[in-house]
């Protein structure tokens, strides 16, 4: 039976926007390496976002249940929509963007398509999508909003938060985001101070001690013979 | 038996220009959403053209058709190229682009690959493959010119409309094409209006009215239970 | 046994840089059609460069053979890497990409995934990869540095020249360098006095003196009746 | 408009027969190497059919259309189905073929998916389908009944004949069927002699004449040197 | 922190065993068209099989987790494993499904390869994987046992019940599994009176009353003219 | 320039024999996991063979060189073809198997199509390949034979041995077939005294003593909670 769940807890927003700066890379490695949806996804243009996971379930060739699902929008949410089965068609274009936006939504996750890509760079309306296709969609089976779904092999609940940018996306849970955040800000700390240590030409196999380790596992070095 | 077919008929400029305006999502939906080729071809650079389909058949890995097409090309076509079995070869450079160009050739769409793209872009020549690959062809084996094709699981005929923009391509009967733009630009119109609605706000459930239907679907709202 | 070959020769770099003026189309064309990495492998930005290969064969999933790489690293080499199993993970990120700069290393050649992409773009860092994935490697299996490696189906030997632009990666023998730049420079000599041609109009058909090859093989021109 | 076009002209049955006993390879070759739909239709079970196209376009998702084409069934019929975006569901299952088969339907050809396979098999219901997928379809949007349709990258009109076996699925005009199956019929008988003189040992570089031409295209016989 | 759950509840095996008699599509369509599998996983030979979920995340080329896992196997299980990035290794070969035998584990479902396919189709230990591959594993990385994963885009928790026949796999949760039991059977009832209709040449038209709703959808028939 | 290398060194036929008893996937293991060809290469039928690589390198949907190759067959070969560039065609069919077949070649190895499949299995001949494919192929562009080779991303040399089997197919050096027969003999006996024990039940954490790397590692073991 499909449906729709009203009032689900939200991630607070200031830990999202700390997650966006932190980006999809160093947020996947703070949490354990988790969460990290498939690489099908890609951006439609550049661009790094955080929001709230605003999640939708839609059948393959259906679109009626995004125009449910804006209903339930916060502002910061991000729309996240995966189809029953595999789906190329294009699920949303520039009208329902131009709703979306008016209702606060930051982005689209969609393991699917989408269309007028065009406008929707022009609009600044960043999506995350399986392809770029023009094939429209009908509206005759409604789907489930704000339920937990699975999208690119990753569960996402209500909430989530979702990091998205040129690397791809990654969902963290909303009772691990603070830690998380935390973490991913201690491990960008640490990377600036490795960084100028690789830039003033030391080796990993140095600043890491690795050199023992490689020889105990069999690793030889021998000099080139024509 | 390799043919030529000379003085197929075309549609006419300024019906295949007001085409190109409207863009291939709207031209799809225009016309009861057929004629889209396979999601696979994608652009070399982002454009919106319109054209009239030069047809090409060619043999896998072999271009010599091309040449043979450049001779019935006039200006307003684009060169449309269908292997007869998958292949990945860059079937067009920039000396072959230089030559359609000269020839009027709009650009070039192609269920293979192209090469010389940085030249290509700086030229302005656009295309939309299937993929981009170096790999050179031979000259063996001549196709066909001018004939009905099937290219990325659409049937396009010597003289049709070929819209091409980031959103991919779609194919426009010769007979139908005045109409679909008429309906197409109707549609615009209409797209206008609902956008400004969006905009301010309006939820496409109440808009559309879909509220009943979703309920007699089975439809139901809950409330979130921790 | 995994190992690490010391002292292999290189491709003496002004060959190399003359090879880059080419460009991967010319290159590959002048050298029979051969060494041609597979279309698989894309940039993520637009760039052309060659350099000397510093080969590197991996684990799925394990990047620690990189870090050992970076020691055998000369101004003016492209790492390429191949892991010996199919596999999409970031295996180099903004930490690497930082001290393969600072080793004089040009770009990365991987048939796996990349990361931290927007940091590598503004690096200037150059890649050509199989896909982009944030999915992180561990550090357990030592691999082969500076040893032949069949990627992405071509065989690459260390010190070979890599040539890598938007129309792929081709891969040309050390010995054969220097003839294939010469044969690059004929070449391209005479396209330029071709592509003259074609822009003034005139035909492939006539240039190539094709028109009696085609009707040998039977092709037929017929006028088209409703 | 979704439309059913009842009466159209079928390909009679004792050339359709012919075809079968010809198989997919000489067909294919038989009238002139055109027509072979792409090769992911794969079978089911091993099997050797050819019968008249029903043919049929579905939205992806929705089988509701394949009930209608029941109706317009006649003995010796093959239905061919396609979806009007790529979809992996399972359209048909056994009811469906139980329905099929009571109206003397041989088989099903189609670019999405098949489940129920186990029985389909035990009630020998050959199927060349994209995959086999458990996911159902509904019942919302009809679609075309013997209408001309695109398949696989081929055209085919209702009444077409069908072959299909091992090695894929072809199509024939109904208007080219009876010369293709008298061509393929003295193809085959070639091919027995063929066959023979193969078997004895005989070279096909002696048997087809080659040495001369491959000299002339370079080709040149070196002896091993260490 | 990689962990084993001990003690996790099963489905009883009465349950477990009743689901395996439904079959994968039956069992699909009981709970609402959810928890299948996608599609890329097929079975090494056809088989039917359910079993209770013991859960094995891995990383990619590793199988260290595999043998943790065997010592909390309990008969009737199907171990299920994911990658934590997508690989195509061979995790299994005779001697892991030897060990996993001799616990009582009834298969293996695996969204990875699996080799010495020869040798387990003797064995008849039954199978579903996405590739056969012998690239072997190593032991470095130890992952989780008995945890919820996601495969191949669905949520399995252990205990889950996983029922695979030639059209699939699904998952079906241990608390609904009784339920779905019932359903199915129901549903099974239901399949075979109209079965017996549908083999005496009734129409799905007539049978489910289809064409009224057909005509309002704008369903038309017309008579084919040359 | 194309050419034909003959009198190339072979594998004794009696390693090579030993090594078909082995199978693909202890040889690739008793040779240090390399040499194995990408999964995309599968056998038309369950056999295992192994032979002396007769390789060939074809132009796209080109088959001519294969008529050149069968004059360099030896008893005991396998005829190992690459294409230049990625080819569905159907390159050998029944004829070509027929004319390998009596000089003595045991199967075929190649990246692309074969046809005439149920022939071809009703001769016993073996085939690995990327597909089944009816497109015929073309005879106007000669390639190499008994060249080096790379084939699915390995490199083979004329005379080594290539072992196909259920799991794969994987390429020894001909200068190791010898030693490679021997380790996996003695990997061979090494792996019945541990079926053995899986068999009465021993557990891989025990028989390899992992239980205290893993704790190393950072495995946890919790129990289950509600």
């Amino acid at each position: 039976m499909p449906r729709v769940v009203r009032g689900t807890p939200r991630t607070p927003l200031d830990i999202v926007d700390g997650l966006a700066d932190l980006g999809v890379a160093t947020v996947h490695e703070s949490q354990g390496r988790k969460g990290l949806l498939d690489i099908r996804l890609r951006p439609i243009f550049p661009a790094r976002i955080a929001g709230t996971a605003l999640t939708c379930e839609v059948a393959p060739g259906d679109n009626w249940t995004i125009h449910v699902a804006v209903e339930q929008a916060s502002p910061g949410d991000i729309l996240v929509v995966t189809p029953t089965s595999p789906c190329d068609d294009g699920y949303v274009g520039d009208l329902l963007a131009e709703s979306l936006m008016a209702h606060g939504v930051r982005g689209l996750v969609i393991d699917a398509g989408v269309r007028d890509v065009a406008t929707l760079t022009e609009m600044g309306f960043a999506v995350w999508s399986k392809n770029i296709g023009s094939q429209g969609t009908v509206k005759g089976t409604p789907g489930n909003v704000q339920t937990p779904i699975v999208i690119a092999n990753q569960l996402v609940y209500p909430g989530d938060v979702i990091v998205a940018d040129i690397d791809g996306v990654v969902a963290v849970r909303r009772e691990d985001a603070a830690a998380v955040l935390e973490k991913g800000r201690e491990r960008e700390a640490g990377e600036t101070a490795k960084r100028e240590r690789f830039r003033a030409g030391e080796l990993g196999l140095d600043m890491y001690g690795m050199r023992e380790a490689l020889t105990a596992k069999g690793l030889v070095y021998e000099d080139w013979v024509e």
